[in-house]
This record gives structure tokens, C-alpha cells and sequence, in this order.
């Protein structure tokens, strides 16, 4: 999910921070009838994330240039794996290429990470969850590149979600006070997590009816008792450190959601290759 | 170096799409008169970048907020470090707090990588330089990342360097024509570099007076030699496929520059923690 | 609630609307040290929304000018409540003030107009609530206006929320499936509600699991059966030709929610008066 | 009267404000390659403005949907009266919805009660007039409305038109000097309009050369007396507390122009309907 | 007359286009620290206009620099004569420089061939006229030079006038027939004014009470005629092929305007020096 | 060289500027059926650049006209040189019309002054060069202009050179040291140049291996002696003070660059009619 006016934004931008003034190099060199014919290539294994917005990089540079895409976001693929054929004005394309590949290979990277979280915890129950831990301007791709990857959205940002934290709760002096303010004035159809530290906590925040409970850096053996506390009823969210070797036993306590910040902040661009043949 | 305009753009785009309508949670519980205290800590050994940025985040949001910067960047902290302080109105601080350290982490992640493998080169000669493979819409901020790691920059962007690939020497029939017709038109305080897979290329570009040339994959052996060729007076820049593992043996070659994507491209945020004290 | 970012995009674009190259009366024959005296008077009974907004109008035109506040949102005056004064540089807030009156009076008269609906439901449980029929570009401000007045905000715009309706049920091929798909994708904290004009529909959307029912339309037996079976439960708002007349009869059926779209979209603007002087 | 780049500017903002980072509810539950009928009816008597606009909205959503307008700008509409049909792919066109239909019927609010008083003061010679109280934002496209709906646009913004009320007077020392020093500068092709409130003002500003009059809160007999002291000459404008009862006595007077802020501030929207059939 | 949120714009472009990612030389060898004194001096005749333009750029960049302007808008000075001193942080001032001069010297360079032409008919009643002739981005500014030199302004822009050129009258067959058709629709406080090219057509303009004429290229006996035609009445303006030469002859026709595009399109920048001092 | 979306920005702010609301005069009087058919022909000696943005402007207004250009940037014309035709609805051509001629006009004036300055010095090896003299927000376009005129372009902005002044030299104690500071620093394809006022100091920039020398205000002897001192190996720019007396006896010096601020700053406007039909 992700809308076009978003990828509009992104590329607008993107375009006119990496052209200046224009492509000098294009322009010095590339006769203007010159035709350029490109070949996306994956060059290692990755899953797919972007696809459309990169196709959307140079159809907004060359309007009628011919694209065919051979695979769609959320495809997985190996080493030489065929993504897509691009065709046009050479100079237009070669101006377009490095900020379709860097939004591509970003995008797949984070779709990539992200399946590799999910493919550790797929025999539970439980589902990765993303964060707001993402690149300032690109919230709306890499959170679409997270869902691409396997994982569910958590906030999109500070107005579709109450999550009340431990500074929050001292301020209004206790989990229950602050379920009742949050309640009062939350809008209809936005939910309230309540952070939770202790298993006190949890009773707490059970008892005061929030929607979901976010259970931070908990040990295993308090995350079962707080599965056992909810009973199914109320979503349990664990969070906090965890990783590659840690993820598979906090997802088996039983909890519904585990969420990974990294995924979206420090997964490594995955390398697609772009041939070119100019004519 | 970045610009304060830079910034501001960068600032102002990523409150807006982190904020929506309204920072929803502190609305509604913290009251307005609560005054928070932040403390920026390092949670691992990192190099600092963007500690400005993030301060201008918070002063954005709270113009009359307090901050005191324990840290430049380009600081070197361990766990534990202490980077700065930051004082003022609750709300408007919670606010800012996400995308202050989204920014934070982000950069310093990209200055911390990259000083990895500046250490892993200073025995040579040879500077550490980054690509255009940069985070659509903070291009502006990697680059400066990247130097405070210790690389130099490479183009800024497409407008302030030529850089003739194969495609483009292919269509002028030869680098002595592409390299001519490229002179003829570049601005004046702009530079031509050549982009070479072979020794045969090596000497024609030096023999069409290139800049800087830029050797792309070759192995060692040949990296030496086009240092014979050049003979310390065109500068030279090894590119392709560098890691952990080979940049010293590349640097070792007596190349001028080892240009390195990923530093931008894949580095990792790092962990700077935030403690907040509300009263 | 409503974020100063949200209410900078406003008056700056009211402002270059309404001054384009610049107010020429003005300039034309108030001397620049010309000293203006405002004072705000509410010349109807209504209840005070936007006077932040209207402040900040007059600040962004003259950084230095001196406003005086006698009341805040949510302020319940008559004609003669004095609402505050604001002085300084009389060309600057001369070229305010019809923006600042327009804001003032617009989001009063929202909020007004709120507070009578509010006031004829004030007996039953339920609450009034706004919906998405708000001035194109003014959402934020009308929806914290519809607040000030008494009512509850529904979604803020389309990500925040799930309203499954007949068009979207029928293409699932039930409410069981829409529900089922929905529930799938959704991020965390944000809620499903499903639009119901039958009471089977009612009964099939609560064996789904809706976290909410819009009850479209109906008449108050089939109001007070929806009650009846949702037993407290799940939550229920009542929408549909929904005015002074029929309001009371709608909430005493014991939903929980009353939408009234014309709180936004047809609020007459309230009386406010402002009277000058110039020294 | 209303130009495409106004329009575009409008729908881009009200898109954007509206769909955030998607149309979560189309995204999650309507095929992509669903197609939706869209048949726009109105449900009271009406005039029409802004079917174009609305239908721009639809364009510009879904470039390549089908859209016969029955009506254009200026129609007048019963219940049941068909302003057009929309047909293409659904998600965009769901998506869009809502935007276009609070436009059209904003406008079309305005067009309907500007009529209204246009009514009144058909078996006159004056006309109705505009005013500057407009939802900031949509000045242009309310001048519109208003237009459609039978008035004449007083100014556009503070730049087309020189209005001299009390204070402009008070502090040039009189009429005469105020009229004088505003002649000497003002643009060639813009008039200049005096705000009387005695007749002895009215004398004042005739004598002055003042292009028109606006005769603020006189009663019937000023106007009537103004009205032969202009002898047909100077054009006058009679304003402040006009109603559906006293517009009519008022442009009996002989006044040239009544202004009304009402019909751009205080206009209740129109219920025009929209019917959907996916497929 | 020239409104701070125009020059806000302005000045906001200007920077951005000429900083780029950041001031190269100024951060690689200015210390942080160092400290700048420019004063800004005239080295030719001149008309002064845009001096607080200027003084803007240098605040919007270095906010607590110290500005003491010697003179304003309109001073005339020759060579040597002072403008002003800026003094504060180095680096903000000297990347400010280029944009703060460029914009003086356009806006200076305006105002002083406008000086020229306004010299040339000062001993006629005729005042000069600025015209649409104008650099895309700057009217407001450029418009602004014009008035400090002694111009009128015309029409700002499109919507603040009406002028009916030989296409409009040929398509409305004829000069009253579009007189009357513009009458209808336009604006209570805007003009009309009717292009002619002959003396019938300056009959039929007089008695189709059009507001102004515009006398295009006609010759000086007609233009005396067209002056007893319209007998003190209508105001008259005559324009094309206005020179150095020709313009004296032509206000002493006796018409009210004279109108030259080239005080605004062709005006060469004024030399005005900026020397600097640096501790 | 100049790219489409830097074309695209400046377009649409023109646009906007000139018409505001609506053209009025267009809206009252041309049918909406109405053909224009628009000959743009050269009244003088000219050089033609900007025809690509002049039919741009027009296809953004009407983006189905049909526009034939008879020649393209670089074309010399002279009186009655045809320069293309546009033909399409009335209205928008209109429209378009003033803003599409003031930028073609303006950019074939800074092309046409440009190439007198060329042909002055064709019989030299130098060439002219533009400057940093540009019209706020027409950068690009203008030293476009300048490459079509004939001229070489310096500095695009203050990111992709470095120029050392005398200040700066000052600060860091030394030509020298000045160089050797900005070395560590600048990206790898940008060029650092020294600006000498004697030749000792162009003895010191050549030692000290700057990549070009700015001469600035020289005399001839001693532009001479540079010329001998750089022995044709560091490239010489003089600059200062130059215009069509002095540039030939400048170039015939053997510098390798002449710089005149004034091709972009003062060029004239050059006579380009614009003849409509309607039908």
C-alpha cells in the first residue's frame, strides 16, 4: 500500500537533488536521438520492494519510454533474476538511472531484512511489526517495503495512534489515568498501547482496558506470564533488542506481534544491476 | 559541510510527515506546562554526525528549548557517551524526539562505517570517497556524514562532474572523442573523469589528458600497473566490489582514491539512546 | 489539538491569497509608523474556537505586535464578550486582519453550531461526532473546532481507519470477508468499522469482530435492537439525516456515537467584531 | 470565471490532506482491477458550481476515467436532477470521492444561496457583490460560486482595489486628502472606493472623485438621498447587516451594487448525492 | 510598495539556487569564527531601489548581523556614494553576497532607467508607465523599481485589469460590443481599457465609456487629436517605440501616460561595490 | 544544456505570477471555441535561445496546441525572421502569451549580447565566460543563454567550484595555504581558482597548483606576463572591468578565458513580435 501522490513527492524530489542545473555528462555526450535499452538484474537473493516506484522514476523523466516489468513487488529472487526491461531516449533514462536504482535497492533491501525476520518466527503465531524508526521522507515507501517483506504496519506516525510510554504514565499518574485521558478524547477509530516494563504493568494496562499492550525488553519467562494475563483477549507486542538470534523465542511465548526497528533503519541496499545498451 | 538551508528543508519534511494532524499521545496526556529533560547517550562505539541536525530538530520545534551539546561531530563516543542535553517544554520536545534521533542515528551510522574502513586504508596514500548511491532527499546530509567519517566527496551531483561510463565513450566512438567533446562544453571549474576496465583504456584516457580516472574492477595487478601509467600525476580511483576484506590490498596499489557505495548506502543506524525525565 | 506546523501551512497560504503583491490601501495612505489598536468582540452568543489561530495570523504578519488574550477555545461568549486585543504596526495588521476574522469566525461558528448539537444529546450517553465533510485544506482546523465544540473526532482522512461500506462489502462478498481481509493488513492501532443498514448486517458485522458499527439510516426500533445486540460491546455510531429535530430521539436509542456532517460543512460563520483604532 | 492552475493547486492540497499515505479501506478490500460507476444526483433544489472542479478532482486522480458531465456550472437542479457519471477504476475513483463531493458541494452552496439573494433584488437595478469574507484557501473558487450564482466579485485580494474606510480617512486627515494620496498611486487600471457612513461623507467623497461608494449601515432614507446626490454618476455599494428581509428595501433605494458576506461565509452545503456500482 | 512575503519568496529562491548543497570555498577556508564588514558603495549615477531587499538576504542568512542602511529607496547617488554596512559572522555574509547584490543592482538598474525616462517628459503632465514586460519571478520587485523611479504602475497582472486589445474587439465584433461584454463581468474595482490604433477606433472607445485608452504606435498628430477627443475626460495612454528620443515629443501631446516596457525588461544592472573586510 | 524540470519550475511560477486569479480580459471576451493562431517573428539582428521554453510555456497552458518551430536555440535572425507558430484555443494561448515572450525575449537578449562579446575575440584562442551575475531564480536558464550565445559557463553555484579571493587568502595567511586547506576538502571533480591582483600572486597560485588563475583587472602587460609565467600549462581567466572596447586587446593577450558579468546582468530585451489571429 502506498499512495501516488507519495511516489510523486519522493521522486520529484529525489530527480531534482541528484540533476542540478542538468546531466552534464548526458548532455556533453549523449546525441539527443540516441536510444538506451536497460536491463534490471538481480544479483544476489532479495525480495522485490519498489519495483513500481522505480518504473515510476523514469516514466516520469521519459514519458513514453517502454517499460516491462517481469516481476511485482513482493517477488523473490536469486542471483541474475530478471526484474525488467526499460526502452527510450537514451539521455532521459541515464539522467534517471542511479535514483530509480537507489530507491529500488533500498526499498528491496528493507523488504529483504525484513523477510528474514519473518522467515525466523513463520512456525508462531506472531508477526513482525515495523516502527517509526524510518528515513525521514520516505516513511510512506519504506513502511510499504516493510509490508512487502512479510511484516504488519505498526503507527504511520504520531496522529493514528496513542502509545502510551513509561513518561506519559508517571505524568498522569498511574497506567489507568492515562487509558481514561487517552480514552476521552482518542479519535473513533484509533487504538491505545500501553507500554509496559513490569508485569504489574501489564495487569495495569489489562485492567484499564487499553487496546494493545507493548511489552518492553521483558525476559522471556515474564513475556509467557503476560501471554497467560491477557488470556487472548487483549494483542501482546513485545520490543526491544531484539535480533536475528533472539526473535524465534520471543515469538514462541505465545505473543501476537514482535516489532523490529531495523528493519526499516539499518537494512543494507540489496544490489540489483542495470545493463545498458546505447544505439 | 551543509548548508543550514539544506537542513531546514530536510527538518521541516520530516516533522510534517511524522506529526500529520497532531502528536495525538502528547495532546492528550502530557500536560502543556510539563517540562522534559533529554539525555542523548551512546549505546555503542560510534562516530557522532548530524549532532546539529538533530539539535536544529528540537530548536524547530521549540524555539526557546535548552540545549547543550556534549559533543561536535566527529566526535568518537563508546557506550555510554554522553552527547548532549536538551531541556524545554514536554510536548513539543516528545514531539521532536523520533525524528531528531531517526536523523541522529542515521548519520552517524553512515559516518561510523565509514570510518571503519577510512582505518582500514591509512596506512596508504589513498583517500576513502563516496558515490551518488545515496537516500533519495538527504543526499546533502550522507555526504557530510561521509566526511565527518573521513571520506572525501565525490560528485555532488549530476551537474558538478563529468563522468564518461562505457555507454557514453561507446556512442562518441572512443574516449579521445568523448573526452574532447566533454571539454569543449564543461563548466570551468569542473573536472572530467574516465572510467576504465582496462589497461588499453588506462592509457588513452591519460593519453586524452582525463582528470581523474576511475579504475572499475580490475584486480590488483592491474591497479599497480595504471599507477605506473599514471605516474603520480593524473589522479586515479578504484571502484567495484570493495569490502572489509579487500580495501586494504586496493589501497595498497598506490591508487589515490578507494570509492566505497555502501558507506551511504548500507550503513547501519547506530544505538543512541534517549532518556527523558518529565516534571 | 492542533499542531503549529499544520497552522503555519494555513495563514501562510491565507495570507499570499488575500495579499498577492501587496495591500495597496495600506501602503498607500497609512503612514508606516501608524500604531493600530484592535479590539476582538463577540457580537453573538457562540462559543470561541481559533483564537490561537487568530493570534498567530496577526504574529506572522507582525512578529513584535502585542496580543492580549481575555480568552481561550472553548470560551462560551454573548454579544459585547470581549475575545482580546492586539497591538502594534498598523499596515501589518491592517493586511491581517481580514484573515485572521475569517479563521476566527469560521471555526467559531464550527464550534458553535457543534455545541448545539451537543447540547440537545447532553441527557444520553452518547456522543457527537464529526465526520470528513470539511473544507478541502482546513481539515485539521475544523476537526479541532468540531472538538472545542463537544464533539469526538472520527477519522482524520483516509489512512487512520477503516470504514468498510455496502460497495466495499459486496465486493468481499460479505462482512465476515471484508472484515477477515481488513483485519489482515491493518496497522496496529487503527481500528475497522463496518456500515450496517440492516439488522442482520448488524448481527454479521459483530460476529465478525468490527470494532465499531456505523448504523446508516435506520429508524429507532431498528436503533434500539442494534443497542439491544451489541450488548454494550461493541461500539456504535448512528449517521444519517440527523438534525436538531431528530438528534435527541437518535442518542436516547443508547448508541454511543451521533455523526453530523454539516457541523463542518455548514456552520454559518460567526459574529465577531473587530474595532480599530489607529495612532 | 476560475483558472486551471487555481484548480490544480486546490485538489492537489485537498488530495494530499485527505489519502496521508493511502486509501487504507480501498487498499485493503477493493481489487485493483475493480470498476466503479459513479452517478451524481442531486437531493434539494440547487444551482449548480464547481462540476468541473469536481470533475478535475476525478482526473486527476484517475487520468483515464470516463466522465460525462449533464450539467455545467450555473444549472439549476431539483431533487433527483443528475449533474453527471463517472466511471473508471474503482480504487482510484473511491478514493477521490469524497474530495470532489465536498467541493462541489461547497460551491454549489455558495452558487444556491447567492441565488437566493439575487432573488430578491431581480426587479432591481443592483446588483449583488461579493466580499473578502471567504474560507481562506478557496477565495478564487468561491468568487466563482459566487459569480455562478448571480453576483458581481467586489475585490479579489488586497492588490485589485483601493477601499478607504474610517481609519484610512481618520489618519490622511479627510476624504479629499485620503481619495488624493491613494489617486496618486494606485495602479492604472484599479479604482478606488470610499466607505461613508453620513451622507455629509458621501458629499465629501463625490466631491473627491471617489470611483464608487460603499455606504456602510445607512438607513433607507441615506441611501435613498445618497442615491440622488450621485445623480447616476459615481456608482454606490450599500453593505453591512443585509438579510433575506431587508436585501429587497435596500436595492430599492437605487443603490448600483448590495454586498453580502454571507453567501461565501455562512453558506450551508447542498446535499448532492453519489451513487456507487462497483464491478 | 512591495510586500514581505513576496521578498521572503524571492530571497528564499535566490538562496537555494545559489548555494546548492553548501558554500564550498567559504567552508573549506573561512573559520567559523571569523568575522565580516562589508560596505556597500555606488560607482556610478544612480536611483537606488531594493536596499532593504538586499538587507533581507543578509538577515535571512546571518539573522544577528548588524545592518545600518545610509540610505533608502529613491536616494540618488553618484560615484562613491555610501549605501550601507553589514557586519557579523563571515561565512553567512559572504555566501549571502552574490544574491544580496544581484538583486540591488537589477532593482537599482531599474529605478535608474526609469529615473531617465521620467526626467525626459518631467515638464509634461504625462507620468510614465510600467508594463507586463517583465523578468518571470521578479514582477512584484521589478514593479516596485519602477514606482522608486517614478513610474506608475499598469496592470500587475491579469487579473487586476482589463485590456482590450484588437483580437478581443474583433472576436466581440467591435468596441462596444466589448466594452459591454467586459462591463458585465468584471470586478467592482477594476477598469477598463481599450487598445486603439486609429482615431475612429479612439471615437468609438470615448463612447463606449471605456476608463482608459491605450494609444498604440499612433503618430503625434493623432495623438493630439485623440487628446481634444477625449477632452480632459478619459485618461489617454500612449505606447510603442518609446525611446530616449521620441518619448518627450509624445507626452507633450498631452496625453496622461506613457508606457515603455524596456524600463523593466532592458534595464542594465547599476555597478554598486561591496568591499570587505574580514577578522 | 538545461534541464526540463528546472524548465518546468520557472514555468509555472510565471505563470501563476501573471495570472492570479483568472485573465480576466480573456474570460470576459473570447469565446471558450475560440482558434488562436500565434507567428513569432524577429524584429531585429538576433540570436535565438529559449524557443524550447517559450513553446513550453505554451504547451503547459494548452497542452494540445500544436506548436511548429522553425529553428532552434543557436539560430540567427534578423528583421522578419520567422522563429515557429502556435495554434490551438484562444484563451489559453492568450494567456500564456506575455510570459511565454518575456522569457524568450530575455533569453535571446543574453544569447544576442553574448555573441557580440564572442565575435570580438573570435580571432583569439580565448573564449568568454559567464559569471554568478544572474537574475535570482533564472540561473540555469540564463547561463544557458550564455552557451548558446557562445560562452563557456564558470561556476554554476557556489558548490561546484572554488574561488579564492583575496579575503580568503587573507584569512588563511597565504595563496598557499589557502589552496592547500581547500585540496583536503573538495570534492574529487571540482577545480579550485585563485584570484590574483599581481603577478607575484600569480606566481604563488601557480607554485602552490591551483587548476586556473583569475586575473583580475590587469593590465595588459601584465596579463602578458602572466601568460608566460602559466607557460601554458595552468589556464588563465581575466576578469574586470570588460567591455566591447576592451575585451579584443584583453584576449589578444593569450589568456584562455574572458569573463563578463554583463552577458547575463545587462542584456538588453531583444524585439520579438508575437501576431495572432482569431477565428
Amino acid at each position: 500500500m502506498i499512495d501516488p501522490l507519495v511516489v510523486e513527492t519522493v521522486i520529484e524530489a529525489a530527480l531534482r537533488e541528484d540533476i542540478g542545473f542538468f546531466d552534464l555528462t548526458s548532455e556533453l555526450v549523449i546525441p539527443a536521438a540516441a536510444v538506451a535499452d536497460f536491463t534490471l538484474e538481480s544479483r544476489q537473493d532479495l525480495v522485490v520492494a519498489g519495483i513500481d516506484v522505480a518504473a515510476a522514476v523514469f516514466r516520469r523523466r521519459v514519458p513514453d519510454c517502454r517499460i516491462e516489468l517481469a516481476v511485482g513487488d513482493g517477488a523473490r529472487l536469486g542471483p541474475g533474476g530478471r526484474l525488467g526491461r526499460v526502452r527510450g531516449p537514451a539521455r532521459g533514462l541515464l539522467t534517471a538511472e542511479r535514483t530509480a536504482l537507489n530507491l529500488l535497492q533500498h526499498l528491496s533491501g528493507i523488504a529483504t531484512l525484513t523477510a528474514r525476520y519473518v522467515a525466523l518466527i513463520a512456525h508462531t503465531k506472531a508477526a513482525l511489526v515495523d516502527t517509526r524508526k524510518t528515513t525521514p521522507g520516505l516513511r510512506a515507501l519504506e513502511k510499504h517495503a516493510a509490508q512487502i517483506g512479510g511484516a504488519r504496519n505498526h503507527r504511520l506516525r504520531l496522529d493514528d495512534g496513542v502509545l502510551l510510554k513509561d513518561n506519559h504514565i508517571a505524568v498522569c499518574g498511574g497506567i489507568a489515568a492515562a487509558v481514561a485521558r487517552a480514552r476521552a478524547g482518542v479519535p473513533l477509530l484509533t487504538k491505545i498501547e500501553v507500554e509496559c516494563d513490569t508485569l504489574d504493568q501489564v495487569r495495569e494496562a489489562l485492567a484499564a482496558g487499553a487496546d494493545l499492550l507493548l511489552l518492553d525488553n521483558m525476559d522471556l519467562a515474564s513475556l509467557r506470564r503476560a501471554v497467560e494475563l491477557a488470556g487472548g483477549g487483549t494483542k501482546l507486542e513485545a520490543s526491544g533488542g531484539i535480533n536475528f538470534d533472539t526473535i524465534a523465542g520471543i515469538a514462541e511465548t505465545g505473543v501476537d506481534f514482535v516489532s523490529v526497528g531495523r528493519i526499516t533503519q539499518s537494512a543494507p541496499a540489496v544490489d540489483i544491476g542495470l545493463d545498458v545498451t546505447l544505439s
